[in-house]
């Protein structure tokens, strides 16, 4: 399998991606790593030349702070577009990026293009959980405004994600709402309710935002601005509180000692806490598989979304999603 | 001033309603208090007769698992609604409730009235900030679905309530979404900013879910379901995080030590995160004054929402507001 890495894209590239595409190549023989970025700028990290890491010459870059859809039309010859381009004309199984978000959604719709049948793709990082497990929650900001045909498009891809990358047989699909009860919500969420019970998943109803950090679903389904809300609450809240509990704790020597005591047990909730750590948010419903790395990616987050793009690419992901999406499509 | 409490409402009612209320009377000579409820059921907590405490009798009660419509509509005598029915019949300024939210908003609606003007009547609850300022969130849930014209008003009563109970010159007005960029959000945020640039209040912009906690604005304006969606999203994380802190800090003898030293920052910590340390939340739209408190609160919580009460009759709240939303309206 030929995965595709945007050498350019990230806060750390193209060092980071350039070390996380060696350390995975030597990893895994069945991956051919595709890194498209500056030749010139690339050689240099290329410690290693293993027979299963290619450089495909791109010379533009996309900034973090282009305009989306500006970048991706104008710059063709960008690493990102070219990824993307690679993965349309089937030179390459799957791209990974860590850079601009809304530039590398654009490049999946308009440059790899919506799998038939889907309307709107869903941005779907994993939210972290107390327990670790974690929840994938879809739309995170893909589409701000969403129909209900879309909330069941994302329940059914996201379930099929669960199942297919992280091994569960019947993962737990909720919607995020207000309440509980089934006809709480907005218009959009009363709407979709009924659709989510049709669909061949294990819907487990409504989910209130308070519970989504106990484990209650593994497939958290939302519009994207309710999930951008949602997530942007969530680590606000922790950062906020990370941030007092640290004033606090280096108030006096006393507390300091005290909080000396405690690290190991700080740090790992942090950690705990820290989406970063949960890999590649895939982009779901395009003709291929697209996974968006955090910007801050290092080699070892770039490293992990190979990984995550092995395994999606050797249980079928994209092609059982377009199965599903099918069947529902013609059961209706 | 006449306030009137249903001494029914709230989880420690009528117990803490009548010891709240008495609290009050005494610190008070201006305000009448006004406590509807089961006489036989108030009687023996009233422990003193000052001149400026009345019992109300009302024999019936709404309980917080009543469906809120149909309860209003069927129990004419219940506490909560005989109370809503002196405000609208000008026997009381004021009322005050800790009882089933959804019945109270029902009150509003139905039984004291919509101002002149409004459409859709906000519930107004303070959101806890890390400074202690703290954060008038509206809509919180009353309305599910709003139109950008209901954000607008929730704008413009919001800002009136901060300038006159809680005495501030300009009220920093914001605008719950994605990203602060002025052309960010779904349809509603993008169709109600420009209508908030208008508005005579001191418009701040977007503000995203994440600030909320460090106080960038007074007050923050979103629909009732993305309102809750943070709200929820906040208070989870922070009981979340607090319980895992809990369960490391008490694993060994020596966290525990260590925790014990660092208990006063945690408690005041936790205190700055409770959003019951806020009062109550006023239901803004309504022909009168309507105040929600807290379903849990005990003496001094009543207490405390009469003295909110107290400053927003003072300082003509409804009055203001009236003309405020008049004048938008004839404006346009």
């Amino acid at each position: 399998m030929r995965i595709a890495i945007d050498a350019m894209g990230g806060d750390h590239a193209p060092k980071s991606n350039v070390e996380g595409a060696l350390a995975a190549a030597k990893e895994w023989s069945d991956v051919e790593l595709l890194l498209v970025g500056d030749e010139a700028k690339l050689t240099p990290y290329m410690t290693t030349s293993p027979s299963n890491v290619r450089i495909i010459h791109a010379p533009d870059t996309i900034e973090a702070d282009d305009e989306p859809v500006k970048a991706v039309r104008r710059k063709k010859e960008a690493s990102m577009v070219v990824a993307g381009r690679m993965v349309r004309e089937g030179e390459a199984d799957c791209m990974i990026s860590a850079g601009n978000t809304g530039a590398l959604m654009t490049t999946g719709l308009l440059i790899v293009g919506r799998m038939n049948g889907v309307e709107r793709p869903a941005l779907a990082p994993m939210i972290p959980t107390m327990d670790g497990r974690g929840v994938l929650a879809l739309d995170l900001g893909a589409n701000m405004d969403a129909k209900p045909e879309h909330l069941a498009q994302y329940a059914l891809m996201g379930s099929i994600y669960r199942e297919k990358v992280h091994g569960m047989a019947k993962p737990r699909v909720g919607l995020l709402n207000v309440g509980t009860e089934a006809m709480k919500g907005n218009e959009l969420t009363k709407q979709v309710y009924p659709l989510l019970a049709e669909l061949p998943i294990q819907f487990v109803g409504n989910v209130e935002a308070r519970d989504v950090l106990e484990s209650t679903c593994d497939v958290l389904v939302c519009d994207g601005f309710a999930g951008n809300v949602m997530l942007k609450s969530l680590e606000g809240t922790a950062s906020s509180l990370f941030g007092v509990l640290k004033r606090e704790f280096t108030r006096t020597w006393y507390t300091k000692l005290a909080a000396a005591m405690l690290m190991p047990a700080l740090k790992g909730l942090r950690k705990t806490m820290d989406y970063k750590e949960h890999g590649g948010a895939p982009l779901l419903g395009l003709n291929g598989l697209v996974i968006k790395a955090h910007g801050s990616s290092d080699a070892r987050a770039v490293h992990n979304a190979v990984r995550q793009a092995r395994l999606a690419l050797q249980n079928d992901l994209i092609e059982t999603i377009s199965m599903g999406v099918g069947g529902t499509n013609s059961g209706k």
